[in-house]
Formats: C-alpha cells, sequence, structure tokens
C-alpha cells in the first residue's frame, strides 16, 4: 500500500473532481479524432465552459499589452512606436519594482502603486466611497485570495466546524475550497422564477438548517451572478447586509464581474458602495471582503493571475494574520500590471485612448450582441427558458427534459443534465457544462455556457444548438 | 467583538509571523529616514534578506525577456530586430495557448510544450533517467506546489496529527504550511560541524521524538541548502532514501537551488536520479515529489511566478487529488514560458546562444566571486565561521557572540542575533535575517545574507560587515 493512501488528509478526499469530468474526456478524444480526420458533423468542437474570452478567439486590449511588453523588456522603452503614455506607465510601474525589474518579488501585498491606482479606481466606481490602500491585498486571482481568506475564517475538523452559506447554483471553485478546508458549505437557493434573485427567507431557512450541523461564520455572494447572470439590486443588497449583520456573518462579495453588465438603465452597485451608504450601525460593524480580478471583463487576462481583495470593517488583529496568510506568496508581477491597467485605462487626451476606446465600445457591442441573440434563440426553442443575461459571462438556460430523456439517462446511471451536455458534444460538437456542477433545485435541469465569444463563433454555436436541441426533443418525446 | 475574532481558525492562529518583523519595520523607518535626508554613516541601505537577484540588481536574461515579450505582444513576432529563434520560441508556445494568447487559462496543469520541455531538461540533468511529462505539474512557484502536496499529506486537528520531518536551518515558509494545515513540523538538526551535513542518526532521534505527539508522514529535504548552502553528496541522499523506506515516509525534496553549485568537483544530484540509480526495492517504492522554480539559480525570475513537481512512484488514486487540487488554479503564463526558457536555453548554433552563453558565465564568474570573498572575509573576522558556500543563494556565518552582548539582547528581551541584526542594521546599514529565524542549535547564533548581488553590492556589504563586526566584538568584549 501506498505511503499516502494510509495518511491522504480527509479534507482533501471529501473534494470531489467535477461532475462533468466523463464530459472533459469525451471532449479531449474528439478533439483528439477532428484532428486525425474522423468525419463528424463539424469540423470543431466549441468549447464554452469556462469564462475565458481570449480563449475564445477575443483580442486583448493594445494598452495592456504594450505596457506589459515595455516592463518585461525595457528596451522597448526607447521604441519610439509604442505611445507615449505606454512608456510612461511602464517607467513608472518599473520604478516600483525592486531593482527596476518585474523579475523581483515585489512589495507585500503588491507593488505599492498599483494597490494606490486600485483604491482610487475602488471609489470612483463607489460614488467617492472612501477606499484604504493598506486594506487592498493584491493576489493571484480572486480565487486564490478568497481561499486565504477562508482560511482564517473556516475551522474545519476537531471540535464544531464552520459552515459558509453558498448560493446554489454557485460556481463550484469555492465550494470546493471550503470542503478542503473542513468546512461545511451551507446551500441557498437563488430564486430561479425571480431571475435567480437572493431571497432573505431562504437565507433564513439555509442558516436554520444548519444548526447542528456546524457553525455558519460567513455568507458567500456572487454578484454579478456565476452561472446565473443575475445583477443584484440595492433593495437586496441591502437586505442581504442586514442579515448578515444580525446573524453576525462575514460577507463575501466576489465581484469580478463587477464591469460586464448588459441590461439597460442598470448599473453595477458594490457591497462595499451600499454599505458605506446604508450608514451607522451597518456601514461600521459588518465585516466583508469583496473580490475582483484581471481575468474578468473587458480586460480578461486570465493567464496572468492577478486579483485582489478590499477588506472593510475587519479587526486588526484578524487582518495581522490575513497579512501573514497574504505575505506567503507574491502575486506575480505582469498580474499586476494588467491590474494596474484595469484600474486605471487610458483617458481622454492620452495618446492611447482612441485605440483603446474604440476596442472597448467593440467588445462591448460583441457581447451585447451575443446576448440580445442568445435570448432570442434560447426562449424560441421547445422546453428552453433563459432569463436574460443582465451580466457576468455565462448562459444558465433551464431545459425542462422529457421524461424519456431523464429515464434514459437514469438506466446509463447519468444525471440528466449531464446525459443532455454529453448528446451535445457528440452531435454538436458543444461543450457545455451541466448545471448539477454548479447545484439546481431538485427536478430542475441547466447549461451553463459562455458568451464572452466571437460573432462567429456565437453565430454557429446558436445554430448547432438550435438544430440539435430541436432533434434532442424529439428523439425523446 | 469581532465576528471573525470569535472563529479564526487555529491552525491559522498558530502560524506566527516572522521573528525579525521588529527588523523589517525597522529597516522601513530607516528607508524613509534616508529619504529624508536624515545623515547617517551609509547612504542606502543593503537589503539581503531574500533571494531575489533581480530585486539587488542583476540583470535578467535577455532570451528569457525577449521570448516573454514577444508572446505578450505578437506584433514583435515581425520585429526583425529580435532573433529568429526568439520568434521562432514565442510562435510555438502561443500556438499551444488557447485562442493563441498568453491571456487565456492554460491546459492543466501547464503548457504540454512545457511540461515536454521541463520532462527533457530533467532526463538530461539526471543523465537519462526517464521522465514522463504527465508527472510535472506546472504551478505558481514552488512553494504553492509545495504547500498543496503537503496538503494532501498532512492530517491536522481531529484525531492523531500529521507530522513532517523538517530541517533546522530550515526555510521558514515550508515549516509555515505545514503549521498552516494543523501538522507538525519535526525538527532535525543539520549538523554544522560537517558543513550541515544530513545525519541519519538525527532523522531517528526526530523521528523517535515525534512518539506520542504526531504521526510522521514525510520527510522535507531542502538542497542545495537553504540558508546552509550545503550541497548534498550521493551516499547522503542514498543514506536518506534509505531512511523514508525504511519508515515509509514520504520525500519531499526542494532542489530549486539546483543550478547553482559553487564548489569545485561537485555536481548537483537530484534525489530523482539517485533514487533511479539505487534500483529495486527503493527506485520503484519510495515516494518522492521534486520542486523547483523559475524564481531561482541563473534565471531568477522571482516575480513571474512559476514553478513545478515532478511526482516520483505516487499511487495513481493519490495523484487523483493532487491534480484536483492543481487544477484549482492556474501557474500563470508567463511564469510557464519563463519554465520554458529555462528548461530549453538557447543552444550552440542558435542565434541566441552567444549573447546567452556570455551572460551566464558572467552571472556564474559574478556569483563565484562573491562566494570566495565572502568566505574570506567572513573566516577573517573574530568569532566568526563560516563553512564554503557549497551552493544555493546565502551565506549563513556563525557568529559566537560575546557574553556582554547576549546579556545585551536579554535585557532587551531580544533574541542575541536579532539583536546582533539590528545593531548592524542601524550602524552598518546591512539588513540581514537572524538565525532564530530558521532553526539553530540552542546557544549557537547566526545570520543570512544572500549572495546573488553586484560586484559592488557585495563589496560595499563586506567592508561594512567587517568594519562594523569589528566594532561590535570590541563594544562587547
Amino acid at each position: 500500500m501506498s505511503v499516502v493512501l494510509r495518511e491522504i488528509s480527509p479534507n482533501i478526499r471529501s473534494i470531489r473532481p467535477p461532475r462533468y469530468t466523463a464530459l472533459s474526456v469525451r471532449a479531449a478524444q474528439i478533439r483528439e479524432e477532428l484532428r486525425q480526420g474522423v468525419k463528424k458533423p463539424y469540423t470543431e468542437l466549441i468549447d464554452v465552459t469556462w469564462g475565458d474570452p481570449q480563449g475564445a478567439g477575443l483580442k486583448p486590449l493594445t494598452f495592456a499589452r504594450q505596457v506589459l511588453a515595455a516592463c518585461l523588456y525595457p528596451k522597448l522603452l526607447n521604441n519610439e512606436r509604442l505611445p507615449a503614455d505606454v512608456r510612461q506607465r511602464a517607467e513608472g510601474l518599473l520604478h516600483e519594482c525592486h531593482g527596476g525589474s518585474v523579475g523581483s518579488y515585489t512589495d507585500l501585498p503588491g507593488i505599492p502603486q498599483v494597490a494606490r491606482q486600485i483604491s482610487e479606481f475602488i471609489s470612483r466606481r463607489d460614488g467617492g466611497v472612501p477606499s484604504d490602500p493598506d486594506h487592498i491585498l493584491i493576489s493571484p486571482g480572486s480565487q486564490w485570495a478568497l481561499q486565504n481568506i477562508l482560511s482564517v475564517l473556516v475551522r474545519g475538523g476537531g471540535g464544531v466546524r464552520s459552515g459558509v452559506l453558498t448560493p446554489q447554483p454557485s460556481y463550484s471553485l469555492s465550494v470546493m475550497s471550503v470542503v478542503g478546508l473542513g468546512g461545511v458549505p451551507v446551500p441557498y437557493q437563488l430564486w430561479e422564477e425571480q431571475g435567480w434573485e437572493v431571497q432573505v427567507e431562504e437565507l433564513n431557512r439555509a442558516l436554520e438548517s444548519a444548526e447542528g450541523e456546524c457553525d455558519p461564520v460567513a455568507l458567500y455572494v456572487i454578484n454579478p451572478g456565476n452561472p446565473s447572470g443575475h445583477v443584484q439590486r440595492r433593495e437586496s443588497i441591502q437586505d442581504v447586509i442586514k442579515f448578515a449583520s444580525e446573524k453576525r456573518l462575514f460577507l463575501l462579495a466576489d465581484e469580478v464581474y463587477q464591469d460586464c453588465i448588459y441590461k439597460e438603465n442598470i448599473e453595477f452597485l458594490s457591497y462595499k458602495r451600499v454599505l458605506a451608504e446604508m450608514g451607522p450601525p451597518f456601514c461600521d460593524t459588518v465585516e466583508l471582503a469583496s473580490f475582483h480580478s484581471a481575468s474578468k471583463g473587458l480586460l480578461g487576462e486570465c493567464g496572468f493571475r492577478g486579483g485582489y481583495v478590499e477588506l472593510v470593517n475587519m479587526d486588526p488583529a484578524v487582518m495581522k494574520h490575513v497579512f501573514t496568510i497574504f505575505s506567503k506568496d507574491n502575486a506575480p508581477t505582469p498580474g499586476q500590471i494588467a491590474l494596474s491597467v484595469m484600474a486605471s485605462p487610458p483617458q481622454p487626451g492620452d495618446p492611447s485612448y482612441p485605440l483603446y476606446r474604440t476596442e472597448k465600445q467593440q467588445m462591448q457591442t460583441l457581447i451585447k450582441d451575443n446576448v440580445r441573440k442568445v435570448h432570442e434563440v434560447l426562449n424560441s426553442l421547445p422546453g428552453v427558458s433563459s432569463h436574460p443575461v443582465e451580466g457576468g459571462a455565462f448562459a444558465f438556460p433551464r431545459i425542462d427534459l422529457p421524461p424519456k430523456a431523464i429515464q434514459k439517462a437514469k438506466d446509463l446511471g447519468m444525471e440528466p443534465d449531464i446525459f443532455y451536455c454529453l448528446r451535445l458534444l457528440e452531435d454538436a460538437g458543444l461543450f457545455f457544462t451541466p448545471g448539477c456542477e454548479y447545484g439546481q433545485k431538485d427536478g430542475t435541469y441547466h447549461v451553463r455556457f459562455c458568451i464572452m465569444v466571437t460573432k462567429d463563433t456565437m453565430d454557429d454555436l446558436l445554430t448547432r444548438l438550435a438544430a440539435h436541441h430541436t432533434q434532442f426533443m424529439n428523439d425523446f418525446s
């Protein structure tokens, strides 16, 4: 017997791999078959399982990449072909790197200039609510930051375990982090009929359900929703804050899609802002960690691993522990540079501004068009219903699977929505993820796919989806 | 009372911040005072607390930065001023990035081409011992990889806790990781009199000391040593492997300084190679994880956060869990590109080779000169003894502090070596770390400083150190 099998940590053992592993394996096989020239009804697989705009062919912002290139290869600082504001930004950042090089460790927790730019960005975003750069911790991605905040909050094994209220449906990595620490995810159901709204009654029910099971310490929210695509309104955020205050829960606000709002006449409101504007006693007592990232939104630089968390009302004694944990790993310098661009993009009058504005508008127009088309097509399909994607990177339609399809899946020992996704993958070359991966109400089935893709990909995807879905419903009617 | 203070995880609470925090605080103040023009016997503080060559003014390898710049800003692929092999390498890497962009998530756990290059590098390094790219997991730095392997091995809280045999002196971050998981570090003393050699008797003593305290599951080694500067010989590695085999311990080999060997006539031997060459039963039973990084060695790209672990003889059932953990975070693409350059540098005949060879030789000559000078100066000082730095990035001399200095430190409620470092910082502007941070035999005192600095810095450092030390010894004689 292996040395390790005897010893493997029970927390880690209880992390389950994604439920759609069978789909990933089959997708890899199909890719290989296509490479080898095997004939299929499609010549290319469309993988929309991740929120990865550049992986799907979208182009990075030129300004971001020029600044990065100049920081990494400073000979470019003398290259007249690079705009002056690019060179100036790169020089400023290099000046704050030890030894003037991006190859050195940065200050902890982050390059001071970048922390300042982020705090200014937050304050502008939040209508002037102040933000303290000393309460911003830069990290290798927002999930890394969330994992480390959780490691301070969650007590696992030995005595009563900590619980974290977690939305259903929810991005699964966060649940994985709670489980890996020995904590207990306490699911609360988002209200699909009301466009995936958070309900306080449901939060109360979830909290009561935890009694005797665990000691709930935190409430995790994702806004804009992943996978739900819902954007919370002010009243809803106020309700959640009051609930957290009353029940003494630490608020973890995953706000990485704040930049991606598609619905007309609504704006993103941060938990930080709503909390501040609620005034006492809330504004100076409710503890909040708000997460953001350079991977998401219009910047979409997933490969650089740059994120941050802003801490609000955290006890200084606890903050000390959080700093110690964060000081264990430096955020990669290129990710920090990407954050600098996100927090402080070119402004009117800057040489890079016209191109930046054009690229940004093109991207916004593209995604809004995608969202519109997705809504039209989905709601024209039999048995499919989908709320408008208000924000975020994903559509999450509900599929009312015919009883024969559900029976077929059960015969195969498979979740019905995995069966649906497998057929979609096999027959139409579309790689979607099943709703069971994110949690869904019993008896309901969903699929998730990313809407941040090129126009051609989206048109192709929707054509394939419509044809396949109609066929599928006929086959099992 | 804070929500969190009531709940903070006891494992996290037991991680202590670095012991030299008082020194860091004072160093920051001194920097600020110098900026404000306060008169001191020095105009600049020399901070040699980290192994951060570029932070200390060393230059990055041109080939690495050119490849990175071309990958990040692909317009440079058409720039004739960049050597053809740079553009070819960048094109090959971009081809394996989704969407042809470094801004996308990479395959897990890493860009396939980079994993292949690393496995070829390992096999070349190990005299032909095969290496399987599927057993190489690319990570955001070697410490991240170590932390995640530990999270699988270590069981903390609830029942018997796991122990990890850890060298003394030892790089403190690894100890922090064990504690943070609720595990117990079981220190074994390196044998200073024998040049910081590992002793099997001492390993046995440590193991016995753990009885009733914890269940030892792993043995952690650092070779070349940090902070010891020792390089293990084949017989010593064989002894450690036999011990791990007999006691059924998982071997964790931190080999990030494998590229940095200064002593004549010795070469770096990896645990993987020695294990393979020992033959059965060891070669196919002893479980080993070997860590390496793009941050260390001649590449020295600390800012990019690229590392890897190679797993040897790990049970496939355990490997599955390890993969799940590693799949939680993508290694940053620029860090992976740095690893590609480390594993597969320019070869004779390539356009970039002459410059690469020159830069590499200059760096090697510089560090060897530094090491020689450090040895000469240290051993000329009263009460200082230092083994030759055989490898790694640090000198770790022993300082026989006069009883009056020890008494003075005690009066101040301070570890004697912290007191020594504080005086050195205050009076000479040298920021060293105290031996108590790494663990040292009772009644012995050491300091650690990085030897990867420019010639001018090293000359200045040694002049200041010699003058200050002589004064210090006089003051307390």
